[in-house]
């Protein structure tokens, strides 16, 4: 409520759950005092089956949500020795005194189911409201408290939580959904290119979506139904005839993660020379484990000097051409090739702004080069964007431009 | 309500309205159709003296909230010619052409105030609801509309909103806000060097908030009363006596933008040694627009090879002492300031994991050294978390050393 934190909680919530086939209705925050957290538990007891409470459960002053939801619901709190045990035994492993404060952790609502956490302190609790006197029906809502901390939250939530979702609230129609990742072409593109094959099968009962980042459209896929599957399967064939390799992948996989292991499967190495994206293209390889096998080195050349210096790049080249230019992206891509003995290697060199454009090379304009043992590629592209915008566009373009490269039959 | 996107409106909205006094008391996401869009604002109107609402004010077919909202409040829209030309000549700008759908968003509700759209094409829409029928006592409530993408909302808010809120509910106090960043000292670390020294303060008012992030602590420091800017400015005082150079900056600045600021003050410029982080800080020092006046050179050397061959790191020195450790650090960064020759030149070199530890170079481990003119420094640090965190750790505890150097007398 200060603005000091971000809420990513809710996004991370909605997505596992809709993917199982479930639907968030409502997502709300509130002050961290007890009249606030108790009303707005009332308000969801009266209108949802399933209410998920995140935080507030730890060892502090204002850790509170555990004592307002047992005093709501009428139940009484007491202590579990065994996860005390647990706790203590979290601290014993870390070397690390136990804090006075504990105990507080290990109070249990009398009937609830106790969520192990472990990866941390706090277990989640999860309490039946039934009969439920917040709904006019009196229909039960299950209620379940998590804590707040994501590293404790996500483990608990995927291991514990949706299998006993999935177990109490049974779909009442089968349910599929798949995620396919794209890079490479626009929202509208793609829209054009498959909404009309795939017409027949939204009639059928197909649910289609678009989300489109920068450099990125995800689309997501949903049948219902007894051919829920079956649809889905379909879909995905005829979007794959259309878009072809502009689909990087399937589920939860970024393009590095994707790149990374290809040139792992393949023993293949790069090297980078990144000009406009100051590092960013290394840091996304570096982000996924085991990128010290793939990337052999990267540099970066911000300045004419550097490029000349460590990558070989001649100075008549730039002086000719420009430093954002098609004739210094191939010599800062194979210069960078040469001197790492990498199988590949990618350059780029362009205007992130918001200074050092010009009509003829406007801010947002960028060389890709990518070097080959067979052939150097070059293209221009256009990218109209905020500096940090810029950057993440041209590491996209830039990865992609590996990605269809190794995909050639050799 | 899918997952597909991240919230952060709200993390923005309540930071701007706390740092003027104002206090967000409840956040609400519902899903995108009319009867849960109305209802959230029924709820709204019936406990609140501002509403905020952002989103669905576009062109197309899901941008409902304008015509849902006037008609809960039961006014009419009627056609504002001066707003369709100026979405007309937005387009026209960017030699696009004009979509047939653009009518929709010159709509006004009859007594609305209209919320000029500098960075898009949606204007943001005022209300007043009085009398109120959803409150029990009448009360008006203000409730405005405004466009969801950030680069529009932020500068509409700012520019638009915030001065007129602060005329329209007139604190009933002065009221003054401060956040101090600092780095390098832990939240407990900071809270038992000015908790004591503060009390006095605290006593009078003074609220003291800490927000702790990796690698970096944020104070909130807030008074209210007719000695709010003095009891903040005693505070502030207190503290840099106390932590000193653990602070670097106040209010919205990020420690790479303070590095690049005071080099580019000094006509001092950097290289840059990256293993561990892979680009990372690169990255960072790139974000800051300008940083091609301090960066000369990057170099993510990950391989030992890449040590030896782009930094001149010996052979030797590596078999040795093993590529992580304080005599590796020091030949990357005493290599890079000599060969990039920039005056100073930061490099690290650690084990990010999961893989790669050892008993006595554990997963966390990193040595950080800054080559200067007349010295190099190395320090070895312990972060035990996850690669993206730990990354995250060492690029402040990297800057922050340089940081500290560059603000020595020389």
């Amino acid at each position: 409520m200060l603005g000091s934190t971000l809420n990513t909680h809710h996004q991370w919530l909605a997505r596992e759950l809709f993917q199982a086939g479930y639907l968030v209705t409502r997502q709300l925050t509130v002050a961290d005092d007890g009249p606030s957290i108790q009303e707005a538990a009332r308000e969801a007891l009266g209108r949802a089956d399933l209410i998920l409470i995140t935080g507030g459960l730890g060892p502090t002053s204002d850790d509170l949500t555990r004592e307002l939801i047992a005093a709501l619901l009428g139940k009484k709190l007491a202590l579990d020795e065994s996860i005390l045990d647990r706790i203590s035994s979290f601290y014993q492993d870390r070397q690390r005194a136990l804090p006075p404060s504990t105990r507080v952790q290990a109070m249990v609502p009398e009937g609830a189911r106790v969520l192990t956490n472990h990866y941390g302190t706090a277990p989640g609790l999860a309490m039946e409201c039934q009969p439920n006197p917040y709904r006019k029906d009196g229909r039960a809502s299950l209620l379940i408290l998590l804590p707040g901390p994501p590293r404790e939250l996500h483990p608990m939530f995927q291991e514990q939580v949706l299998p006993w979702v999935k177990q109490k609230f049974v779909l009442n129609q089968p349910f599929f959904a798949r995620i396919l990742r794209t890079t490479g072409l626009g929202e509208s593109s793609i829209e054009e290119k498959i909404g009309p094959v795939l017409t027949g099968l939204v009639s059928e009962g197909l649910e289609l979506g678009y989300c489109a980042r920068i450099g990125q459209v995800d689309l997501r896929l949903i049948g219902r139904g007894v051919r829920a599957q079956e649809v889905v399967g379909e879909a995905e064939a005829i979007i794959r005839r259309e878009l072809g390799d502009a689909i990087y992948g399937v589920g939860e996989v970024l393009l590095e993660s994707e790149v990374v292991r290809m040139l792992t499967e393949k023993r293949q190495t790069l090297s980078l020379a990144e000009s406009c994206t100051g590092g960013l293209i290394a840091h996304r390889i570096t982000n996924v484990p085991g990128a010290s096998q793939v990337l052999l080195a990267g540099f970066v050349t911000y300045s004419n000097t550097a490029k000349t210096q460590f990558l070989g790049v001649p100075d008549e080249i730039i002086r000719a051409h420009g430093a954002v230019s098609e004739a210094v992206a191939r010599a800062m891509a194979e210069g960078a090739r040469q001197h790492a003995g990498s199988d590949f290697a990618l350059a780029v060199t362009g205007i992130a702004g918001p200074a050092g454009g010009s009509a003829a090379k406007p801010v947002g304009t960028v060389f890709i080069a990518l070097a080959s043992r067979d052939e150097t590629r070059i293209v221009r592209q256009f990218n109209p964007l905020d500096r940090e915008s810029f950057k993440l566009m041209v590491s996209q373009q830039a990865l992609n431009m590996l990605r269809k490269k190794i995909l050639e039959p050799v």
